[in-house]
């Protein structure tokens, strides 16, 4: 189940012609009694339109509703591209208010990507947002629809959803390449029919984002229109007025967010391994993540996984670069439960690490405090190299 | 000519039985009438047995002579790896006393390149630092056998050489992959027989190397067992005990460390093309560094210069992603001299650009003060996944 699996959202996605086949242009609209809403946006300088815009229109916490595309990203096209983003959430919000929803246009999300450094294609894009109106549906196929038209070289959709006793949690997710490290080249939106505070909403989506999306980092490369929109309906049939629990919801927003990224890592470019990269014993979180994440950013490494080769080497030269403080003699690193480096030196022979398998685990022990922290990543293969040299993207 | 371009210095490079095939055993002696040396090491915690040996050697400024090996890193070996850099200082000091020369273990350097986590073939190692010290010649063949024998996956030997009129600076490198940050996988060795006092050969040749190999950034992973050591032997027949002109000295210095940065770069492993990534009108050189090492470190841009593609938009999305202070809408992106971004948007037409070129700069303005600075990088190809995944090197 999708963005339409909480109650008070219709969806759509069609094909408006952005790329050169599939669907292209999604709709998603909040018709329940509140609006609340936030997002987490890209921290890159070169920010695209959409990004722009959108970071206005969340500014007061309110969303009505958001059109995503595929086909382009928006992103380095000046002052043209940010006032096509702002027809586009003009139009939509005329269509919505014809139709007797009273949508203003500075609470319309928008979202886009593909190809940076290039105008979008107007006529065609309205036009889609036009036929997504019409298609807006609450039933699961308008979810998958939507899920469907913001894919790029994802070679499958991703949506998830937890169910809860008074609310639920949907989502929906695009990204394969540019997968770092705030975010990845992604777009992603969370909807629920929870009563929740605004304050309460954001603080959550924050959180879930830094365990979750921000802890995959496929390529090390990060875009100009990483995106993550949650929504509030509080349209749940037995919401409270009191809200939600709070833990609860946020274990809920976590879990969908936990879900998209492993299915974003699943179907990164050209990936042969997924490969989880587990600091244990840090100094703090942050000293966990950042080791977890200089290994996952080695291309040495990375290439060693696609040829199936368990080179601790290259994983304690990645890990030695980054400022945290350990003693050298006294890590150790299991590859798949294989301890091939203990004390900073051999361990068990390396040839008992199998990894014919998809999923990698790589467990570094610092032996230096109490803290761990787990970045995922994928290896980089012939694959990877091919889509992003024979590809504009 | 090599690092026996310098008066005072004897070479040789001989095939120990370390690698499957070829030289992997070389000595550099200091035969001049001073000794003075300097170095700069890694900055990995894991740094290599013969990195943490040399740095002991070259704690008083002095080092008679270098044994180099390739065919193993000697990094993580523990306490016994140690023993074993330890002892092969031992015994090149034994030789060379028992020829007359009176040299102590403690100023006898030790380099090592090859796989990480194995210990040293040492029967194999000791037998050839004996055949080379019987071999060693101030012949120009000498330094060419030496640089021979630190290759691992380079494709050919690298040496430079600049002769001044008072003074003569060689120099001989290795290092093909795990090329950055803090130097490269790599091992150089510059001579001089220039009479220069150790401090000024020590500021010399760290402001050199910073603005040289440290400015190559292959794949952005740094390696144990980087380490660029300088011997001055001050035995130049037109030599004065006033010493050279210390302005000339650095010039010769770093025109060496760049030919050899150089090679490196266009040998690098897999490569297909070379690419210098300027910085310009930056606010400082040390922003111009990190912008341009951004774009050097993009998998998605060296993918896209692979694959001949100007794509600007990634270049874009790499200078984003650091701190530097500048005005997205001020940014001017050349490709082989097309400026296809303007403004932080659109130029000129990027099928304009010519990238069948093994040189391929790019240039990036970002219009926001005086300083700047150039990353030598590589694309990053089908060959690099290939070496690097079907090898463990």
């Amino acid at each position: 189940m999708s963005v339409t699996a909480a109650h008070g959202f219709t969806a759509a996605g069609v094909t408006a012609g952005l790329k050169s086949s599939g669907r292209d242009v999604a709709v998603l609209v909040n018709s329940g009694p509140t609006k609340n809403a936030a997002a987490v946006f890209t921290t890159n300088s070169f920010a695209a339109a959409p990004v722009l815009w959108s970071r206005q229109v969340l500014s007061d916490g309110r969303a009505d509703a958001v059109i995503l595309n595929s086909g382009g990203a928006n992103a380095c096209t000046g002052p043209e591209g940010f006032q096509d983003t702002h027809a586009t959430a003009e139009r939509l919000a005329e269509i919505l208010s014809a139709a007797g929803s009273d949508v203003s246009a500075t609470d319309v999300a928008v979202c886009s990507t593909g190809l940076i450094g290039e105008r979008l294609n107007m006529e065609a894009l309205l036009s889609g947002v036009h036929q997504a109106a019409e298609e807006l549906t609450t039933d699961a196929a308008g979810g998958v629809a939507a899920a469907e038209a913001i894919m790029t070289t994802d070679s499958h959709y991703k949506v998830a959803s937890v169910e809860a006793e008074r609310f639920t949690v949907g989502g929906m997710a695009k990204g394969a390449g540019m997968l770092a490290p705030g975010m990845a080249t992604m777009l992603a939106v969370i909807t629920t029919d929870a009563v929740i505070a605004q304050a309460d909403l954001d603080a959550v989506l924050h959180e879930a984002v830094r365990v979750s999306f921000n802890r995959a980092d496929s390529d090390g490369c990060m875009s100009t229109n990483d995106t993550v929109l949650a929504m509030a309906s509080g349209a749940h049939p037995e919401a409270e007025e009191a809200g939600v629990d709070l833990g609860d919801f946020k274990d809920a927003v976590t879990a969908v967010c936990d879900d998209l990224t492993r299915q974003l890592i699943d179907d990164a470019e050209g990936a042969a391994h997924t490969i989880e990269v587990r600091t244990v014993a840090a100094p703090s979180e942050a000293d966990a993540e950042t080791v977890s994440r200089a290994v996952a950013r080695s291309n040495l490494f990375k290439t060693a996984i696609f040829g199936q080769d368990p080179n601790w080497g290259r994983i304690l030269s990645a890990v030695g670069t980054t400022d945290v403080a350990f003693d050298p003699h006294r890590v150790d690193v299991a590859v798949n439960g294989v301890w091939i480096c203990r004390g900073g030196g051999i361990g068990e022979d390396r040839s008992l690490v199998d990894l014919s398998d998809r999923l990698v685990q790589v467990l570094i022990d610092l032996n230096a405090g109490d803290s761990e922290a787990t970045i995922l990543t994928n290896d980089l293969t012939h694959d990877y190299v091919h889509e992003n040299s024979a590809y504009s993207t």
